[in-house]
């Protein structure tokens, strides 16, 4: 009582301001009559939420295991079929065939110093209605893990990225010819058994540590939300990094008469068998792992203490066969035709498939994607057209690999090079803040969507509670900069979900959007996901579900009916100067860091410090970090901020005829699309951004200006004076289309 | 061999130098022929100490239980009475009659949810000889604990600090009526139960968390050096920052017959029960608690999830009786009378008695001690007198309180603030890196006497390694001053060995010396603390013994034989300066974190991002923090630093008449005693020293400036400021005391 009555005095002094401003400033985009008229019509759309849907479809859509090639996968998408046509859309399904491994032998077994034999099975749990559909769920597994049988001792290698391969060499434990035991967490699972093979080991077990998403966290399932002791988390292992999508058709779709590589050929397929398991069945190998005992960051929360192995303390055998069988997958498409400009293309997405019955993943977002369809349905019905075309998907094939959106975005390439403007993705939804993540063009436009919808729990607009979580729990930077910026500063994209081809292979501006932080759990990607699982512990009473639909619902009628596309550069240019000054700061940093540490090494203070009985080995020298010269980045840079400070010039309060609306946008729906190179990236080709990619040794996390980033990271100083070029050069473009559009506004 | 090699390149390019350096430059306070025989004649006390002395008298100190009131504490002193004697010392007993509590009755019950009886001991271990001697072993118990009979609900209270105690209050649960349990660590054991007592709680239960020194930080016992699950840490609780010694007879010697305390009043012992268990009688109590889980900092390594408790979903019972005897305690003093300058005095000590067998702690530094006075002894036997008194000091009873050495002092007083020019502890001594603590008018003299001794790993002197030590592994802030500063910075003292009677009461400069950091383990006052476990996981080959007491011998010979004693303040004023400096940061930031947070609760940000399912309370405001008036203490500082730069110039490569070097050391030796105030600090007038104390709420921990820096930790503005002038007049007599030395020097 007395925390709402506090609130309820800050909202009086806070909220009303805001909320009174904003009800007379014009929409970014819009003219004051035409921002009144959408106001009232999201106030309708608002009006017409109903969370009872949400309930209704998440029961429905995870009600059985609907993995890809599943019968119920295919259910799901002509149910969503009918819905969207009732609703008024002109919907299809389109289909592609693409490799699907599922398991046909899975073993493990400890055969020294015991005899262990691991479960690798989730248990039906009293009270999870699904968890015990035995006969339709996928067993645990890494799709597009190598067929293998081995037997070898184990090594356990903390996260198993390439700094703690550093630390192994210190000890001269060597994982050639081994078996490695990573832990879940510190890098997308992917990289782990790609760092494994280049480092020669012969297989690769991830296990989910209990202090990652276990009892460390929270009370297990079903007492609590986290991960219990037989829980283990499936997922895709291909190397995304390099491609994403149908592993045998890379760059094209995957028709049912596409040219597919051999399976042998197929490069993003792991080189050793990989497999997920629970920790219960970690436990017993670890156990038994002799050699020193880890560093303390590599310590989990098993009541051991945890050992490198590497000896021939502990040896295990490993069998994984696959069915490598091409699946059908169904991307369901939903049109809603532009009354105005049919070929702009405003596409929004939410994959459906899951690893098991999916309640969070996906379904949490998806049935906040069917309403908000829903609603925009109903508005049509009453008269109201977008001017520009909307499109609603449901991918099939997230999951093991953004299949789905890819095969979709690579057969429709062209097309979407021409007509797509925005592409607007969820994924899992929760309890929470407001995470926004995307092209930084769209920065200021969805800093101001998000201030128009209130958040369920607090009488804020959800806008506002973000700000307030930054204010409170942010870093000092994050704090410091607060006060002095009108925009929350949005996230860049890395992978994970289905934005990666649109952003990052064709060049289209991308928002990923999606609410958490207040109900953690370790129910992810395992025959817990389930809709009593969520309805316990995640969105309970679908409150964000509603919240997230009204953020995605009034961004995509702002951008469908905007007089121009709500493009704005110059927090762009702002973030792009961060990312610079990151790298420069990094090259500076290593440098330094570089010098200190050959010192110490040559000066022999290193290994005078080391307890002479761990025996460690020192580290190499490295060779110093030269001075890079970033001035042509610098330049473009520069040249870059002018060009956005003059675009807003040039357009601040102006109204247009509509010849030059069309114009101005058909320049502004492609300025994205400048800042890609046709070449693509160093050594992965697909992915064309020159901002934005997935790091090659992190998998999801994201790389800013990756081509430079990731040359100076690998140490590579000549590949970074060339990134360095191509991305200037990739800036100077995209700010002479800034001035193209500039100069068509003025007209 | 490869780390040999270049470890032998790095001892020719960068020791000799300093080794052929140092046998140039004079000793501080002698001259350079004094110097070089000075430097001879530790060279033969270096060849004279053997490494079996320390093995064999381990073995046979540590044979049996040797606690205070025990018979084996007493043939421990008169053994050690006898190897003085027999060394040439002027050697006896002294002795003291002290309140020493044993358990009577221990018990300890899981009521509800379920039963359960707390194991309460330490079984024998294969391969530890004396693991088995139940029957002169003191049960766990913590010693000064209140007798106490109590059933009650438990809540987790993580390590029972201060800050703890808000967290709770966060949640809205109280403490009142309950039982705690805490977790070593975070503090000195005592500052947890009287915490708890001021919050209202009944009891006080303290485990040993496995994160902190069990099976988290390396494999147990006996298999590892680590703590195994029936281990429990034995220890007093009385509430020494008040003050330590006999807790009947605080500031008088507890002589048969001095006039006590009635228990009932005595201020230090416990309000509340309290008991040490182990992790393995913790674990079933822990996991029944109910109420909201834990935040992560609070989390230990048992394979549970940690909930707060407080509800009633747990209650124990909990029994504790005492015989609550006096017992008499043993301190063994052997004095070597000075040839010249007899009335000044230079102690060396060591505490002997243990919890259980204590092989580490306390006999480990005891046995260093010993040879050391061997050495010094078979030196008289050729001819060598020191100029000055050397007196060498087992002291009992250390473990309950500082009992011997606090006694002592008080009985000697008046002698010792005439004739006590230095003190040096030694307690435990490992493997690893020398740590250097004192008086910082030692800190250049301590830092010469440690380039004079060769570490044993590594043919750097130990000065050298303990450098590089910090170069490798030292703070950025730590790193950077390195290269800037050519002494190494030695801590500063709080408690928790018997240094404190001498430096904090009586004011008289200090050292406490020992190496560390490369043998960690969990036998700490346990049964575990054993000859074997030493020999396999601590100083297995009394390297470091010999080590230690080459440094303390070094240091002793020199203080005992120099010219002039060889203090200087230079270092001393930049040390205060840098307190000073600390002080005024955290009243910056107090005041600016105080502001922020102000403004985050008034404004319901604080609220707006609290997980409303988590029902948090809002923290009060607190009333802003004033601008302090820190110009007494930086004008008394300002002072200071002229003195010991004065001080320096009268002094440098000065050469005295016999009358002048009395006189100079009859006012060095005191200078220490100006650093004292006679009315002590704030509530606890027997700690009089104004530049170090322990800290009221750490308990061992150092607080520098404790009268200005305690005050303004807790908010109490207007003593801070009383504070800030005894300060500063305190530094200012200091600063004259040092013109009285210069003026000296100039005669």
């Amino acid at each position: 009582m007395r925390r709402l009555l506090s609130l309820g005095i800050f909202v009086c002094i806070f909220m009303n301001p805001v909320f009174s401003q904003m009800a007379e400033k014009p929409l970014m985009g819009f003219g004051p009559d035409a921002s009144k008229s959408q106001r009232e019509r999201e106030a309708k759309f608002d009006a017409s939420l109903k969370r009872e849907n949400l309930r209704e479809w998440m029961k429905r859509l995870s009600a059985r295991p609907h993995h890809v090639g599943s019968p119920y996968d295919r259910e799901n998408a002509e149910f969503m079929l009918g819905l969207f046509k009732s609703w008024g859309f002109d919907a299809q399904i389109e289909s592609f065939d693409v490799l699907f491994p599922t398991p046909k032998t899975r073993l493990l077994e400890l055969v020294a110093p015991e005899k262990f034999t691991a479960r690798l099975d989730e248990p039906a749990v009293a009270g999870d209605a699904t968890s015990g559909q035995k006969d339709e769920q996928l067993p645990t597994y890494n799709a597009f893990s190598a067929d293998g049988d081995v037997t070898a001792p184990l090594v356990y290698v903390n996260y198993g990225v390439p700094r703690d391969y550093e630390e192994l060499e210190r000890r001269g434990i060597d994982v050639k010819g081994k078996i490695v035991i990573a832990r879940y967490g510190g890098s997308w699972r992917g990289i782990k058994p790609k760092v494994a093979a280049e480092h020669g080991a012969v297989g690769c077990l991830i296990y989910s540590d209990p202090r990652d998403d276990g009892y460390f966290q929270g009370d297990v399932y079903p007492k609590g939300a986290y991960r219990s002791e037989n829980g283990a988390q499936r997922g895709s292992v291909a190397d995304m990094p390099v491609f994403p999508g149908d592993v045998l058709t890379p760059g094209i779709p995957a028709t049912k008469d596409a040219k597919r590589l051999d399976r042998k050929d197929a490069p993003t397929i792991t080189k050793i068998p990989v497999m997920p398991i629970s920790y219960g069945d970690a436990l017993p190998l670890l156990r038994n792992l002799g050699g020193p005992v880890v560093p303390e960051a590599w310590r989990g929360a098993l009541p051991i203490t945890y050992h490198f192995g590497g000896d021939d303390s502990a040896k295990a055998h490993f069998k994984l066969e696959f069915n490598w069988d091409i699946k059908p997958i169904y991307d369901v498409l939903a049109k809603m035709p532009g009354a105005e400009r049919p070929d702009e293309w405003i596409i929004r997405g939410n994959h459906h498939d899951a690893w098991v019955n999916g309640a969070d993943d996906p379904v949490s977002g998806l049935v906040a994607l069917l309403e908000e369809a829903r609603g925009l349905g109903e508005l049509a019905k009453t008269g109201w057209k977008p001017r520009r075309t909307i499109v609603y998907a449901a991918w099939d094939g997230e999951e093991p690999g953004l299949l789905g959106s890819t095969e979709w975005v690579e057969l429709h390439a062209d097309e979407l090079k021409n007509k797509a403007a925005v592409y607007i993705n969820t994924d899992s939804n929760g309890r929470g803040f407001l995470g926004m993540s995307g092209s930084h063009t769209l920065e200021k436009f969805i800093n101001e969507v998000a201030k128009s919808v209130p958040d369920p729990q607090t009488d804020l607009s959800v806008w506002e509670r973000s700000r307030a979580n930054q204010l409170v729990n942010g870093s000092p930077t994050v704090r410091a900069e607060l006060s002095g910026r009108s925009d929350l500063r949005i996230g860049a994209l890395g992978s994970g979900s289905d934005y990666t081809p649109f952003l990052q292979h064709l060049g289209i501006a991308s928002l990923n959007l999606g609410f958490g932080g207040e109900d953690g759990g370790g129910s992810y990607h395992s025959v817990y996901d389930s809709f009593d699982h969520f309805t316990r512990f995640g969105d309970t009473n679908f409150d964000y579900g509603i919240a997230l639909a009204r953020v995605c619902g009034h961004a995509v009628m702002r951008l469908a009916d905007a007089d121009t596309l709500p493009f704005e550069f110059t927090n762009f240019a702002d973030t792009v100067g961060g990312y610079l000054n990151d790298i420069i700061k990094l090259t500076d940093t290593m440098r330094d860091d570089t010098a200190a540490a050959n010192q110490l090494i040559t000066s022999g203070m290193w290994q005078a410090v080391q307890d002479p009985k761990a025996k460690l080995i020192a580290p190499k020298t490295q060779k110093p970090v030269p001075y890079l010269n970033f001035t042509p980045l610098q330049n473009a840079l520069a040249r870059l901020r002018e060009s956005a400070r003059n675009y807003q010039a040039a357009t601040a309060g102006k109204k247009y005829a509509p010849a030059t609306e069309r114009t101005l946008d058909g320049i502004l729906m492609k300025t994205e699309r400048m800042l890609t190179n046709p070449n693509g990236l160093p050594r992965r080709d697909w992915f064309k951004h020159q901002i934005y990619a997935p790091g090659f040794y992190t998998g999801y996390g994201v790389k800013t200006l990756p081509g430079v980033r990731e040359a100076i990271e690998q140490r590579d100083w000549i590949e970074a004076g060339r990134q360095i070029a191509i991305a200037a050069e990739t800036l100077e473009n995209f700010a002479a289309e800034i001035d193209r559009a500039a100069a068509a506004a003025k007209n």
